[in-house]
């Protein structure tokens, strides 16, 4: 094999997670990632499986989705197979979902590298973004687990860091850096130095390993779970798919894979960093909605609009608006205001208090009308 | 005639005005007189008509609106016969409205007394309310022009005040003062100081004078207006009414009454007030509704609710919640908002800021979307 062809990589998408910060845009029946949120013309699914397509084609993409959203995951990546579209009966966490995953590809490919790379993130330069997938492939292929961490552009509070340490003198993998540790959203004045270091990255969640590796990793620290992920994936390509995973999958324990490969690998200095040179978001909440939409459409007005802009009139006023209904919206004399205009749901808030419409959501659980979730 | 009875006192409901910072509850086609802005169960223009019927029973109440507006308060004062309906052909002022029910009604009862009532104003304590329209009428018959003065319960910077002089002494009117000065909307200090003097009551536009003396004031200080109103009243219980109102009405200067009878009256001293003790509120913007609907509800809950409570969920937040759809309403870290959610049009704004809503409707009127006004 070329050292410079990726025959063996193979794509991870764990399309998870309903993105409760961003209700009523995100729902139950139709997450974050099944959405255009961020305004570009694609779902955060598609726009994902696009950025991987010139890595690893088709057939060497694995998603990782729950049984509700299995068609509408088919309909969006129709060249995805459907042997590999797992289908969860219900969601188990990272380690189960990126686990299982690599188990099967393992069996069907032994040694393949996988890359796991989340379906509802934005990045911008595409390019870049390969380019540092691809050392990161030739770092895993050296037995490491690999992590890309994103050069930040501000002192964000709103994202984990990752402290790069030593060069690791990888062949094909010069930007290769040691990771000294994780830490979790700074305040203002840590992010500002942690910017200032230059030593630090945004934990973006994306892993790179060869399969084997990483199955190890989890054997080391959730057994349990390993031992699990195994049994169903000894199934997987056989009849007794569905019955050995309707037993087994339930079981399982759930746990971010940060903890239980991540994490442990970083502690033993088994695990590598590939700065990544690249617009990235997590579009967690509203204000990074309307963070990236203002980045996308570049220009300094204070009100972003997602939607039919001439139905929405505003005076003295700034944040964001969305739009999904035929409505006109007219809004005054807030600076800084969230409005999400849908069907069945509206949602007024501001870009700073964002992260407050889980504690909506949760309210709306309880609430007489939880079909809005 | 006893001096206890108010046989020859008419009241005058000038229905006009699209309340146009109430918007998206006003609308020209069902103005703010026509809603229940206040959530109290009627419209204000019947709250308005029956807070009067014990002074004067349906046949001595007249009521001036819009053409487009006369099927309207016909369904809502089913009482009043449609010769008391004056139906505008185009809003002419309150000069022009006030001045042709005077002359109407002094042509059909020679002497009487009329009093002038908004339609679109808000009163609570309605039997403190007609003691004062009692006083005043029996002012009136001495050949005052007389108007009741609002006694502030706080600082208000929302209304124009009125200057309270010496005592009159008039019989059967012990609370009536001579008025010295209109003065507009004061800044918060001033209004704190008229507030603490006791000399300064809230300016109600409420007027009560003989239908000749206000005629009298008109003619001296508008004699085209003056003249013109009374060529229409002179052929208003004719055949000629309709012939004659479309040629003259539109030619009638569009000027507030306060302009041509009250404050010249004042200047000569021939202005009496009447204190009103009683709860009072022109309900002029959504700042006002929130004030009245808090007042009314008598709770101490941040955030009010018309419409359907269980359908609003919030979070931190204060303000004002005005819902007529069926949709979920949810309101997270805003201490101050206001949000209307109607069919068609949705509006955002703060209690402190609830005044932009006119720069608002100014925008709409330019927009592609005039039609939701």
């Amino acid at each position: 094999m070329s050292p410079h062809a990726l025959d063996d990589f193979f794509a991870v998408i764990p399309a998870g997670g309903v993105g409760s910060r961003l209700w009523p845009l995100s729902r139950a029946g139709r997450p974050k990632f099944l959405r255009d949120i961020a305004g570009t013309g694609a779902t955060l699914l598609r726009s994902t499986y696009e950025r991987l397509e010139p890595l690893c084609d088709a057939s060497r993409v694995v998603v990782v989705t729950g049984q509700a959203h299995g068609d509408e995951v088919r309909a969006q990546l129709p060249e995805v197979t459907t042997e590999n579209v797992v289908l969860e009966s219900e969601g188990r966490d990272s380690s189960a979902a990126i686990g299982l995953a690599a188990a099967i590809i393992e069996r069907r490919h032994p040694g393949a590298v996988i890359g796991s790379f989340a379906a509802d993130h934005l990045i911008s330069a595409n390019a870049r973004f390969r380019r540092a997938v691809t050392e990161a492939v030739r770092a895993a292929r050296e037995g490491l687990i690999v992590t890309i961490g994103i050069q930040p552009l501000e002192p964000s509070t709103a994202f984990g860091y990752i402290r790069a340490g030593e060069p690791l003198e990888i062949l094909g993998a010069p930007s290769a850096r040691q990771v000294e540790a994780f830490v979790e959203k700074p305040k203002a004045a840590t992010a500002r130095r942690y910017l200032a270091s230059g030593e630090y990255l945004w934990n973006a969640g994306m892993f790179i390993a060869r399969a084997s590796r990483l199955l190890e990793e989890l054997a080391a620290h959730a057994p349990e779970l390993a031992a699990g992920i195994n049994e169903i994936a000894d199934a997987w390509d056989t009849p007794q798919r569905d019955e050995v995973t309707a037993r087994v999958w339930p079981t399982l324990e759930k746990i971010a894979i940060d903890y239980t490969v991540a994490e442990p690998a970083a502690k033993k200095g088994a695990l590598a960093v590939i700065p990544g040179f690249f617009g990235w978001d997590d579009v967690g909440d509203f204000a990074a909605v309307s963070r990236v939409h203002a980045t996308a459409s570049s220009n300094e007005h204070p009100l972003d609009i997602i939607g039919d802009a001439d139905r929405v009139v505003s005076y003295e006023a700034g944040g964001i608006v969305v739009s999904e209904t035929d409505r006109i919206i007219a809004v005054a004399g807030v600076p800084d205001i969230v409005v999400v205009d849908t069907e069945d749901a509206l949602l007024v808030t501001t870009r700073a208090k964002a992260q407050q419409v889980k504690n909506l959501v949760a309210a709306i659980k309880e609430s007489e009308h939880p079909e809005v979730l």
